[in-house]
């Protein structure tokens, strides 16, 4: 761990019984750039380490959207669980175009490990997340206990949660949850821009590790994911979330409504304030595992 | 009411067990501006209507600000109260120089009606708050019931509660709270620079009407007011706030805990998680008169 950058402290807030902190660092994952993430951390009296969920943002977002607008703290704070927001990309690459398109590239890093040239450099964040992350927090000393994981996400982080979830060896995270993840990325548009562009076999390679239906009809371990979805979703209309397959496919690897729960929800939509309405439910389901 | 003007909904969404809808129109008080406003409404399943609580925001933000950040729909729909998030300032006037300071001008209205002629046009926020507001809803037949209202605010708009709570000759509100207001704004930079802006009388002018600290020393009427800040804030610490004036001439005028209660929180400093944390508190507390 001696070998971990220095993380320097950018901001701090308290919330709720906790505090909030924005931390950056030189990420060695993500090609020497600087790295920002906030971590929420309990105030819990004394030195014991508290267990973490990850939250994933979605396109465009940053490591402050969820901190901002998702209204966790509360029962994180209650529950006394830390939670950690990564950001959704590599900043300042500089590989050409990363810049014009709102759902690919900047803000757009799919938590995925490029292979492709040109991104494999700087696009890694999943190894950024799954692995970077947790040693230079333990390295720094702060008092998480990340062999309590779990994951939970939005849209593409919501894609970024299931995934990670499911495709690791190392069963890292102890349970999974999302707010409209991309369920099916080989199958809709944002998906296929985002792999065609940073892997080399395009949709065919990420069936392998970045699709959350594709890696379900493969999965027979004991799992626990649950999914909420509105039906007011512009985004889930349009056919880029596809909660459907991934429900159907669970099913038919035997998965029951315990094991992997699919809400849809009337008339709430894509934004922070659907997210925010079912927070507290997240947080709880997680804590079922965190806390055992 | 058959000469309001008539709403224009901009965009709608669901958030807990209610609906938040932004909605603009042209603004006689604003000079025939553009207004923009976001309301809350509980879905209470029937058409009685509910109390509302006004959400006044502070310096540089707008009707989405407290909407987004401030995490109040849980507890306001648990308790069946809407909540009215009006602009912080006209939009658009033309005055020169409006928008050269981020402290006064646009998204700096402070809640008072302008009587400089370059401003007296267009920034008229009390009145556009406390009258036109409430009648361009009820006009548009949204089920909201004037007759039960209170009022909130953070910073620059827990000035605004706090005036037009104690200056309202009609009693227009039931009770009054704010997230680290302007307390005494006749004493600080802020203040200062608004009133000698907006105002032909400067300060002087304001102290009838604008000025919290000055409102309740000369005050004898029952009062409910409800007062949070963070000892961790900035503002607080370079004397923009200044709550202990606020709480002195309180206390003169013979206001005791129940009637006007200030907090102070450790660490706690001016941002939206700090109002996230009290958001709760700060509902539950104007629910005892709203639904008195």
């Amino acid at each position: 761990m001696s070998n971990q950058p220095a993380l320097e402290k950018v901001s701090s807030n308290r919330v709720f019984e906790g505090e909030l902190t924005k931390y950056k660092f030189k990420s060695a994952v993500l090609g020497g750039l600087d790295a920002h993430f906030n971590l929420f951390v309990p105030l819990i009296g004394n030195d014991a380490k508290v267990p973490v969920l990850v939250y994933l943002a979605g396109l465009t977002c940053t490591e402050d959207t969820g901190a901002q607008k998702g209204g966790f703290f509360g029962v994180a704070a209650a529950q006394n669980i830390a939670i950690l927001f990564p950001d959704t990309s590599p900043r300042g690459a500089g590989v050409p175009g990363e810049d014009a398109d709102w759902d690919f590239g900047t803000g757009a890093g799919f938590y995925l490990d490029a292979t492709k040239p040109e991104y494999s450099k700087h696009y890694n964040m999943a190894t950024h997340i799954t692995e970077e992350l947790p040693q230079v927090i333990t390295a720094a000393g702060i008092p998480i206990d990340f062999t309590r994981q779990s994951v939970f996400g939005h849209s593409m982080g919501g894609h970024g949660a299931l995934t990670l979830y499911l495709a690791s060896k190392t069963k890292q995270y102890r349970s999974a949850s999302a707010f409209a993840p991309i369920s099916n990325p080989t199958n809709c548009p944002w998906g296929e821009k985002a792999f065609n562009g940073y892997l080399q076999g395009g949709t065919t390679e990420a069936l392998e590790k970045y699709d959350a239906t594709a890696l379900i009809s493969k999965s027979s371990d004991p799992i626990h994911i649950l999914i909420d979805y509105g039906t007011g979703d512009n985004f889930y209309k349009q056919g880029q979330l596809l909660p459907e397959n991934f429900l159907k496919a669970a099913r038919e690897s035997g998965y029951d409504e315990f094991q992997v729960r699919v809400r849809s929800h009337d008339s709430y939509d894509h934004s922070y304030y659907f997210i925010s309405t079912f927070a507290s439910d997240h947080v709880h389901f997680h804590a079922n595992f965190l806390k055992a």
